[in-house]
């Protein structure tokens, strides 16, 4: 399911009940790469948060944040905003392989941490950020939009816990993606910062099996990856597909398609 | 697709020519363990075959055919078949890991051969059919089913054949199968007859993979198979996934499914 473009981000969405009061959890916003900033503040404010600050050194991004949510202050740096004692938690949509690196900072702040997804691109990231979190005993929340964003998935999570279809022992997952070659930054084409496909989108397919199949791990027993119509982009990854077994037994397949002519 | 109960073999087929008038391709049946048997032998009338003999040790099994083949003459043993010189073809639907034996006793009595899938259970019967091609120069058909005998495999085809959805890069197939144990003879639940989930039925797939992507082989890249819901029948496999890459790159993955509760 491709929910990062062509559609408001959290509009499908079941409404959120307003947990908090005005002034009571206090957001930062920052790296604002990835249009999905969008749908985790639109989300955090639906939940009653208060968005007190906005700060990325792209000014074109910050205007365009602020036409989505007016009246935001604009921080002169992430220093400023998480020098505030009165942040809970920051939200970034950073390039994929800056988001640990900037948790660690933020979390080392002592502030909460919401990152889009995926949010590491290498084990090595993956290992410092548990130890941070583990130090600062700061909380790390990841956006797994096509699980919490999406009518269908979470129609099919209801049905699952109803127990209307049974134990899941099986799921197929499929994640077509529009390639929109024009509108990507230049980081999306590039390995090191995306993770590839299986890391950058493919994170979905196995959050959502975890979660459907109540399973907290998982192994790898197979994946493959190729590049079948984008020879001018020599590192993206246009196909994926990988297959898991659950440690209850559970099993997945999935594939990702970056298509090439939507 | 399931197609092999619940619904007549061969009835959603295009209708065929007759190739050949009566009495100059003559054809002889034997081995009915698997109902596949009808709609072989109704492709073959079909494109004008005049069917010269049945013959199998049961006979509930021969008076079921004749009921569906009027007129057909019993034959009193496979011999007799394989000694009459007007028979071109024999056709047959043996116990999986019987197929490749028969066959090759067929094709050196000077006949060719039409098989159910899957012709062979084990790479040593392969290995020694090819053989016995190559010796006796007589022809071995497979019946894939799934793809000569199902209207939406058939549309598939041609739309590719039109070149209306380009070039085919990735197949995902999925092969539910009813379980119907109590219908289903003994040897469906043995390893060791059928060759397990992924050689009787997943060759559909990889059949239709290999055809619709223009490949002749392909590397087995990875396969699983489970029993999730039958311990009743240990040596039985109700589900397989597999993913494969074609020699032009072409890439597939599919899983089949024998349901617990259908």
């Amino acid at each position: 399911m491709d929910v990062d473009c062509g559609r408001e981000e959290g509009m499908t969405a079941e409404k959120q009940k307003q947990v908090v009061g005005p002034g009571e959890f206090n957001v930062g916003v920052t790296a604002l790469d990835h249009s999905h900033i969008n749908g985790m503040v639109k989300g955090l404010v639906d939940a009653g948060a208060t968005i007190q600050y906005v700060y990325d050194p792209d000014e074109t991004k910050v205007r365009s944040f602020l036409e989505k949510f007016p009246g935001v202050e604009v921080a002169p740096s992430l220093d400023y905003i998480l020098a505030d004692d009165v942040i809970h938690l920051v939200a970034a949509a950073a390039i994929p392989n800056l988001r640990s690196e900037l948790g660690n900072r933020v979390m080392r702040a002592g502030k909460d941490y919401f990152t889009d997804k995926t949010a590491f691109t290498t084990l090595e990231q993956l290992e410092t950020t548990k130890q941070v979190v583990k130090e600062t005993r700061q909380k790390l929340f990841v956006y797994f939009n096509e699980r919490f964003n999406v009518e269908g998935a979470l129609f099919a999570g209801r049905l699952i816990e109803s127990g209307r279809i049974g134990e899941v022992i099986q799921i197929t997952g499929f994640g077509p993606h529009r390639l929109r070659k024009e509108s990507r930054p230049d980081w999306f084409f590039h390995q090191e910062q995306t993770g590839g496909i299986l890391t950058d989108i493919g994170c979905h397919q196995i959050e959502q099996f975890l979660h459907l199949t109540g399973n907290v791990d998982a192994e790898i027993v197979h994946s493959k990856v190729g590049n079948y119509a984008n020879p001018d982009y020599p590192e993206f990854e246009d196909y994926g597909d990988a297959t898991l077994i659950g440690e209850n037994g559970a099993t997945l397949s999935f594939n990702e398609i970056g298509r090439a002519h939507v």
